[in-house]
């Protein structure tokens, strides 16, 4: 993962749905946490998921995903949540992706203090015909827009 | 309500996903019970939603909730969801649902007393089409059914 | 409902995790996006709900809801969600909600147009001891925060 | 993977709440169908989680899942969610996972044909002070009962 360019950030409040009865945000919603960022990355790319199955007839699926969990986040956690793409072919993608705990909520002493990592993971993501969920070549528009 | 009539019931489980960090089940999520229930209880008048859909172009929207919660359910509970049609026209019909903590969980003295009353609510639901998803007549193989 | 005086508002967007199979978001995900705003309308008051909790011991529960869902919101719409306190007491408090869809996304002609009403209804929420659940009076910090 | 023990299996069915905007069920969800599915394999080896969690003051938390998604779920689907022990140690579990969907939905005419398998994953599991989220040793009657 080349680490000279910044990855990709978007905040994420904890709410009480994200939570669970051991008091911390429960697994799978971090999964949701992702997809928030992945949305946001490609629309920062000007890519509209709803209007790209509208126009191309074609939509994401999520293939594999593959989480590690560090450190719990609880209600009314600040987060970043990352996306990076890391491999990119005619019909997949692969993004790494990690929720950050912002430091100004942790560590009032020194707040320049690093974000704490609370878990990382990978998504691969296939591109389908919306209709009949088969594997297709994303459409060149989208190509273009994931080249930068 | 008539009484005399016995409601339709569906059990349903409290696990870790139901919870928020309250320590109880997040109420947004007895929604999802009463849906489970209606949508058992569709089954067993012999409504299957998504067959309808594919079939008959139409799906149920929900038009209206009012729920009253009024004791908490915890991890690992296990609950019964009721389901009595109250209400039915052309377009929409209204049920009556109720959650339920079954007595034996926290009664073990006296296995035969009431379950406890959870909440409790009603759901307004409409028929519309399911690409225009504009109001429409409940097709007659639905409106027999629901005779019953 | 005094309408001179503006309600809180939040931005919510629709992601993938709020849809149903019906293309639409699912309805009891707007009690979520209701929970967000009145969130962020508290923290707005200065109240933090975990920091109250850890400090006073109590928490707030949501007692009643009754939502009407007048239109549905798809993927990728942008929209306000609006939190308004209409009656307050020492151990509860009513707010009514509403969910917009942001005219812009709906109306490339005329952008000053009016946002569209999703969907509105009223929350009943009460203060209880956190551990015992048990109706309690609120703080007096918080009552203070309210009155504003 | 040991194929000579059938591993545990529970029932789940395909509700509105668990599909998305694409007609299918959201990725993230199987996450949910798994958490049921080891839940009850617990409960089928006489470990609550709540009463273990009140009497041990521990629990457990997932630090690790891998899901691969092979094929879609839709509404009304009829799925087998299977549990299956693969690692255990003194701290921590691993757990292999599949859901699967019942052949009798899918294929009319030979009702004894394979159900289809529709993602497949791993779970490792932790077991931790509730208090303090701290990495503990599982207490001996849990070690026990997984012992079989």
């Amino acid at each position: 993962m080349d680490k000279r360019v910044a990855p990709f950030g978007f905040a994420v409040r904890v709410y009480w749905e994200d939570t669970d009865a051991g008091g911390i945000v429960f697994y799978a919603n971090y999964l949701k946490f992702f997809e928030r960022a992945r949305t946001e990355w490609l629309r920062s790319l000007g890519v509209e998921q709803q209007k790209l199955k509208d126009t191309s007839g074609g939509m994401f699926v999520v293939a594999q995903t593959c989480v590690r969990y560090l450190r719990p986040a609880r209600l009314d956690d600040a987060l970043v949540v990352t996306a990076r793409l890391v491999d990119k072919g005619r019909a997949s993608m692969t993004i790494c992706q990690q929720t950050l705990l912002k430091s100004e909520h942790i560590n009032n002493v020194n707040s320049a203090s690093e974000p704490i990592l609370l878990c990382e993971g990978t998504v691969k993501i296939g591109w389908v015909d919306a209709a009949t969920l088969k594997p297709a070549r994303m459409p060149g528009c989208l190509l273009e827009r994931l080249k930068t």
